[in-house]
């Protein structure tokens, strides 16, 4: 145990990434383990919040939006599109998740014309198939499941929803070998994001994918509910054409003309007016991306990820299972299979170890690579033996 | 002209809601008449939003979504209630209005087997339009643009889209009168109320009013691009079949079933997660409406664009038209037509008087009630002669 907390500070002392941990407002008394699921706060987040409300807001009241404010969905996307190996000028941000995997399923159906067929990953995050289920009964289309593993894809299936980490398991897939696997079967393919963007490299354009949803309140720290991001490359824009038509997507919105005629840009993905003040926090949380690269987050993340399964085998034993791979298939995130796992959960938060439960028996612990720390890996460790004891 | 500028420090002084002014964080060197498009910020959302980043998120990191965050949606919803003659547990607050029409067309449809026919306002503000054509589209249905003032429906009507306030001239229509007449032909109403909730009285539950949707950035202040609302009646609800079902309508979100439930209560009609920045903002914002009634903020917009047709009578005479009705029937905003309006209102704007121009030559002027002054309707109408001899 003492050389697990010697290499535990020396692995904190050398990590390149450590001294991001100052630009978030966290207690040290704390250790934060689900940045997965909810990112803690950029300190630059609070300062902007009073700038955009007292400022933009109060002081030039409806003039923002010629200010910045109308063109935000755009560029913020363009500031996560390195973070996804993406091009400018080929993400906006706005709207749920949900509503995003809408949005392009419906366009990857009209793209196919007779392909009728949705397959969703098996393992996917719920809301993913209830989407792709809503999609299928307005369509006409079918909804099969399967496990990105062993896809069988056929001459009906039009598209591919797939999510790039599995958001129980923790195990990550390659994104390459699935979009080529998908388009050698002549389907497109929509990749969930929502738990790799800012943990992982993704590679979009470089991959050929067709199109990415992605939140960004996870490992872009942008706040509860921030605003999702869609991405659809430029190849694909001048036939994207999805079912969330709002004004916000014409052309020339402020024309107010009766027919909808969609922007020739990423624009046409957005719906009704964005959520400036979501979309600013996520602007703002974005500054702490600025010179670290998504290699660096990916190098630290496996290396945290790994010594907490070491820290867990050394500590916790036989009491737990590990979920997650133990090779690098993985992403940022330890599962731990456990029995009561709800109740043991409740117990580490009550001792600031602040992991989350997803159902049946699964503990879940994040590491976001620009704020977790080793210490907090071991001390985690420490505590859910405790708890176990 | 000093006549008009006594009465109007007259009406200030008389005005029963004079002392709502303090409540927002304005300019008083500046007239603002643009709240009909975004509010001006109430001074308690700058304080609300430090404690929602720097404590919420801060400190209680993910356990925030249990101490409150997860029920906002309906908890704000119900706060808008009163101001729209709801009854608690029929408004849901998230998304955008375009997606909220997109939700309640499709469920609308879906309730009335045997007609395919919506009808949309021929004033409506545009993305009613839009996204009454998408939802055509995907279901099969046509759409019909009809007038209010002399609908003719049919066997075949399923729904009418109407907007309560004509957001370019500002007439105001009857909600119980369109309401009854839709009703008497079979059909189903669905009202936009973006451009009279927080300015008319609305009545939905004495009304009978199947579905409304609205926005909070207007008259409600809840900053730019608020979250909109959804209101679904309790008789509705078990049937109000929509179909951006996202994982935050499911009856049971967290036990992430692969198969969709929808909530039994309004709930059903969240999708995604929502934006928990904007929407406590808006909930802060709502505080300015303690102790308010509709009644008093209906006198007071009547009485101020009453007085501000009459300064614009008197000191611009026939440089303009007045497309706004001079009766009663006519919600908080006053439209000019004017020729080279889009040049006049930056004149206006260059001299701190704001409204906005709409296509193709209207000069708009929103009153709101909580913090717009006569001696204001009088500046405006002296600037606006100014600028146009």
């Amino acid at each position: 145990m003492s050389s697990l907390a010697e290499r535990a500070r020396e692995l904190d002392a050398a990590d390149p990434l450590a001294s991001c941990r100052k630009l978030f407002d966290l207690d040290d008394s704390v250790v934060y383990l689900d940045g997965n699921s909810l990112g803690a706060p950029p300190l630059s987040v609070a300062e902007r919040m009073q700038d955009v409300v007292r400022n933009q807001w109060g002081r030039r009241l409806i003039r923002s939006w010629g200010e910045g404010w109308w063109t935000a969905p755009e560029r913020v996307g363009d500031r996560i599109a390195p973070l996804v190996g993406a091009a400018p000028g080929q993400i906006v941000v706005g709207d749920s998740t949900s509503a995003n995997l809408f949005k392009a399923l419906v366009a990857a159906l009209r793209m196919s014309k007779g392909r009728n067929e949705i397959v969703v990953d098996s393992a996917t995050f719920p809301t993913d198939g209830y989407i792709a289920s809503s999609v299928a009964r307005l369509t006409g289309a079918t909804v099969r499941a399967a496990p990105l593993d062993s896809l069988e894809l056929n001459a009906n299936t039009a598209v591919v929803l797939a999510n790039q980490v599995d958001y129980r398991t923790g195990r990550a897939y390659d994104v390459a070998a699935v979009t080529a696997s998908v388009h050698a079967a002549g389907a497109l393919v929509l990749w969930d994001l929502c738990h790799s963007v800012g943990a992982l490299p993704v590679d979009l354009d470089a991959h050929g994918v067709d199109f990415a949803v992605g939140c960004t309140y996870k490992f872009l720290n942008g706040g509860p509910g921030a605003p999702a991001f869609l991405y659809v490359p430029t190849r694909l824009q001048a036939s994207f054409d999805q079912p969330l038509a709002g004004w916000n997507g014409h052309r020339v919105p402020f024309a107010m003309t009766p027919d909808f005629e969609p922007s020739p840009e990423i624009a046409r993905g957005r719906c009704g007016t964005p959520d400036i003040l979501s979309l600013l926090a996520l602007d703002a949380a974005l500054d702490v991306w600025d010179g670290v690269t998504i290699a660096d987050v990916r190098a630290k993340n496996l290396a945290l990820t790994g010594f907490f399964i070491e820290c867990v085998d050394s500590l916790v034993g036989s009491r737990v299972s590990v979920v997650t791979p133990r090779d690098s298939s993985r992403g940022s995130q330890v599962s731990l299979a456990c029995e009561d796992a709800s109740p043991v959960m409740e117990a580490l938060i009550a001792r600031d170890v602040i992991g989350d439960f997803r159902p049946p028996n699964v503990l879940r612990f994040g590491f976001a690579a620009l704020y977790g720390r080793y210490t907090d890996a071991l001390r985690a460790a420490t505590t859910l033996a405790d708890v176990l004891a």
